[in-house]
């Protein structure tokens, strides 16, 4: 490396960061590859995230980045109705990085990883002219909830409002700058969202993490379980944090229903069933698709693809 | 995409490509997560490969990019005692590649996992600057073998001779066009290392997957152990194998040593014990680092940092 120190520096940096008491851990990193004690039944998803399509490292730091794409993958798990135990990370960099990038790059990855109760146990790290991340989740579970799962008469739900992390996302990209709480909610959820832990779903029919946007995942599952979602947009109105980023929107002159249903990348939890926490946004019915919203602007979400 | 098809598209086409009957896959791609039966005790490796530093695609066809990337995180699993399950593979693309390109990718995924009885059960695909390909491997082990076990009196194995990937990678670099076996031999462990499957090393005492060189690896494992490793180039020069390598260094004008002993990539088992398969190197000793070789020229194999 061009910076003044190695391969062996980067991983021996990085052992310091990951290093982890957890008993279920048997062997961590070092070897060809950890070993762990494993569960009936599990999870397993992937997620990736690359410099200047999901993140910028002008606008985020290390350990927002970090946090951001462990998010992510412990999301998936949570929103399979599992707990998240395992992470392993593939990391390219350019070379270009000092050591204490990388090292809060890790530390951001490990703090999220301890809000969810999971190891990192285990990584690569390569040479390219941009930087990667990927990142693998693996947890348990012993009642998978899926998104075919939806029923007729469900009501649906959402762990907390959507929309935050495009809001910040525009702030940036229009380069608005505003002394306000709000907006630093807004640009915090954008660099590195905050999962809803606390939120229990796991009595739902069925579940999936809004990574792409409100109307993209309710599609999906709507697709997935065969039913139509009845969406009420008054009573996503009602909810205190709509009051919030209505009054961001507003003074950025912007339209805070392209945030809502638009927006991704903010890791909200959507779920159906009866009677569960979080924010009730409309009822399951027959027929197929989405029902009793339109979305008049383009999607604002970033296309990864 | 610029090239006529969507993200839904590829998803689609890679479903089709991954599709498995395999019992154990509960839930494959499509979900937020796959749900799959899990062990008791398990290994968990995560390896990434980038376009012109571990690949090119002018070089190698993009099944066996495929493989290759698969066949390291194999062998990461099956070194450590262990079998491999399943596969998770996240990939980043230009958008200048043809369907049928991504298709093959898959497929030479798919052949490796096959080989190795893993099922492939998620992804993530994503824009970039760079074709970044990056795979978890996870499998399970009642006995993991660690780098740590090599004990003085141990005999040093290897599943059969390192040095051809270094070979091929000569080949291509220097526009060396042979019409010999030999030679197509060496390109093809180059483009896609061929795994050991059936050099059975269960019974060994410390085990390490030969991926940066054979001192690179006997140096970790030495280390690790606490011992020294006695190599024996008389040995080695014995396997019928060395013939066929020394004839290619011959007629190139090479070191084979340089090959054999610090080549990258290959793949090829390290361990040690009593009375294993494969080919006798050397002894564990008392003592630490290497003894019984010289490496006059510096390492061949690729620096991937």
């Amino acid at each position: 490396m061009a910076m003044g120190f190695s391969e062996a520096d980067v991983i021996s940096a990085l052992k310091k960061v990951f290093v982890t008491a957890n008993p279920r851990v048997l062997v961590g990193i070092g070897d060809d590859a950890a070993v762990v004690k494993g569960d009936a039944q599990q999870v397993i998803t992937t997620d990736m995230a690359i410099a200047e399509v999901h993140f910028k490292t002008e606008w985020s730091s290390a350990f927002d980045i970090g946090r951001k794409i462990t998010a992510a993958n412990i999301a998936d798990v949570l929103s399979m109705g599992a707990r998240c135990d395992y992470l392993v990370a593939a990391v390219s960099l350019t070379g270009n990085e000092e050591l204490a990038w990388i090292e809060n790059l890790a530390r951001g990855m490990k703090d999220e990883a301890d809000r969810a109760g999971a190891a990192i146990v285990g990584g690569d790290i390569a040479r390219s002219s941009v930087i990667t991340i990927a990142m693998t989740a693996i947890g348990h579970t012993a009642h998978p909830i899926l998104r075919s799962g939806a029923r007729v008469g469900d009501d649906i739900f959402i762990s907390s409002l959507p929309g935050w992390s495009a809001a910040g996302l525009e702030l940036l990209t229009k380069e608005i700058s505003l002394n306000s709480s709000i907006a630093d909610k807004a640009l915090s959820e954008f660099s590195a969202p905050s999962l809803d832990y606390e939120v229990n779903f796991l009595q739902a029919t069925s579940m999936a993490d809004i990574s792409d946007s409100l109307l993209i995942q309710v599609q999906q599952v709507a697709e997935a379980s065969g039913v139509c979602f009845d969406l009420d947009t008054e009573l996503i109105s009602q909810c205190a944090e709509f009051q919030e980023l209505s009054a961001l929107a507003q003074e950025v002159n912007s339209d805070i229903w392209s945030w809502v249903l638009a927006g991704g990348e903010d890791h909200v939890f959507l779920a159906t069933g009866k009677d569960l926490p979080g924010i009730r946004i409309g009822t399951v019915v027959e027929g197929s698709g989405i029902r009793g919203v339109e979305i008049k602007k383009a999607p604002v979400s970033w296309s990864h693809f």
